[in-house]
């Protein structure tokens, strides 16, 4: 199996969906020479437009040194046949992806590495089926792939003992935060997070208590501000003070028994809910086009990026540590 | 009722924790006369430690003119005798609210207006009991209060109807956002999306999925950096592309009924579990000390808010708008 550790690389992106376009920017940038198929005829207008948007960020951030550009093949053989990674960001239907990943088997050396780009899926249950199981991982990128940093990876029963760790030195090397999974679950552990957030917020809307924009308004002129620097548990470290985590779980783990939210429904989205969400959406965000906001959101999240690297990126490593690699 | 719109204001802060000496410091650097009481008597220094974090934060800001700094009362009564808006953080039980609401009552002028910091209590139950029960409104703030901007604002049954206007000009004239809540809930919105993610994360470290550090790592590299500038709605709109909000929700609904979360249940605190994060957190932020992470988050809100404001802040207004009122 191709060993990812080292050099640049040939990167094959199948699938130039908001994902796919994403990453082909990403690796691209960062200097590995990249190929792209998608069987939709129309696809190149989108991710041509992705791969803007990830040239002007690239050109915002302090630390980047953007470099290459994705190319198009023509097919899916031409796309994989000398990869040393293929990255699958087809739609999110098990059928479908399995499809594609025999064909990858078919096309591209039996040394490539194949990264799932699944949000939901766990890799054994993707890798059933495929001759050399033990070269594919999920690697969980977030939207904008090319400017949010995290990157969870996930291990199948089947996946090369080595392969997580070299995994992890070539992400961080396209200025990633790799996350390695512990164990496999569905939809890992940001999404869960998100579920959560999401199933609240819809009962918020449901029960009339607060529109989408009272809830934007409530997360990014709140807790989004200490979450872009600083996650759950050590913020509320701070606030258990000396006494820290420990005392903090005394005070609040009461709370976790009070009728405070509705989480243990799921809300039903009936045509009526589902025209509320939209309207306010349409109210909070329509005098924008989608091209505005995403302009508007890189410009915001290259300015926090600057602002917190080098030195002031939590605690811990930076994406320009990492870059410098 | 004191009309709160306008000028510089007596402000008195009754209880000097976390969230009351936050108060005490906003107020003062922004140029309210500020008094706080505590019956604690070794309560002067810890204030006196979020005042100093609260000065180095403002002077950093690029948009604030800090000025005052607040004084110790020696009674309940002269802090609030000529008080203008009384500010209540006394613990969280109703009993105690309520005892220091009558205190309130006897000593301050029938005119001043009172608002409960409570994170959990409506309005209407805290108003139980009062003489003045038009006088008094829900300010509900975020940890650091003299740095995020989010302050709820909610009114009870016997709210005075123009009163909720006034509080939201008085607090955005201290460079907060203030989210009126439509209807009184326990919790409000904010904390009930915490608690949510509070839930889902305590799940994830109680099945050995993640850590503490994993959990922070998965919000900050990825959603968090999102919903510093952009909450969940106006961010998902994008992902839905021209098909906004509507099209986003025909994709992402079916996720609800998966068996994804473990939302359903609230997970029990053992002492196995209290004993795993307190570990893992001590492992991962042990070798920092409290005011070493409430120095280093400061320092990170600080250059984020600077990055964001005056232009960048949202779609809506601004911090920086907010202050130059």
């Amino acid at each position: 199996m191709t060993n990812l550790s080292g050099g640049p690389r040939v990167v094959a992106v199948i699938g130039a969906g908001v994902i796919g376009s994403g990453w082909a920017a990403r690796m691209a940038l960062a200097g590995h020479e990249v190929r792209w198929f998608d069987p939709n005829p129309n696809a190149e207008p989108f991710l041509q437009r992705i791969v803007s948007n990830a040239e002007e960020a690239w050109k915002g951030l302090d630390w980047s040194v953007a470099t290459g550009r994705p190319t198009r093949s023509d097919s899916l053989e031409a796309c994989v046949v000398d990869a040393d990674l293929v990255i699958e960001s087809v739609p999110e239907r098990l059928e479908i992806k399995r499809a594609t990943f025999a064909q990858i088997e078919a096309d591209a050396s039996p040394e490539a590495v194949i990264a799932s780009s699944t949000s939901g899926f766990r890799p054994t249950q993707l890798a059933e089926g495929l001759e050399h199981p033990e070269r594919l991982i999920v690697a969980h990128p977030f939207n904008p792939v090319y400017l949010l940093p995290l990157v969870e990876l996930v291990a199948g029963e089947s996946t090369a003992p080595d392969l997580i760790g070299q995994a992890k030195e070539f992400y961080a090397g396209v200025a990633m935060k790799p996350l390695v999974v512990r164990k496999e679950i569905d939809a890992f552990i940001a999404d869960r997070l998100l579920e959560a957030v999401w199933r609240e917020a819809l009962w918020l809307v449901n029960d009339g208590i607060a529109t989408t924009e009272d809830i934007d308004d409530a997360i990014r002129y709140g807790f989004g501000l200490r979450w872009a620097q600083m996650g759950l548990f050590e913020t509320y470290r701070i606030a258990g003070g000396d006494g820290g985590m420990r005392h903090f779980i005394e005070q609040f783990g009461e709370a976790l028994s009070w009728p405070w939210t509705k989480l243990m429904d799921v809300p039903e989205l009936t045509d009526e809910l589902i025209e509320a969400i939209a309207t306010q959406s349409d109210d909070q965000s329509g005098h924008f086009t989608i091209a505005e906001l995403e302009a508007h959101r890189d410009e915001n999240l290259v300015a926090i990026m600057n602002a917190l690297a080098p030195k002031r990126w939590g605690a811990g490593d930076t994406v320009a540590e990492n870059r410098q690699r």
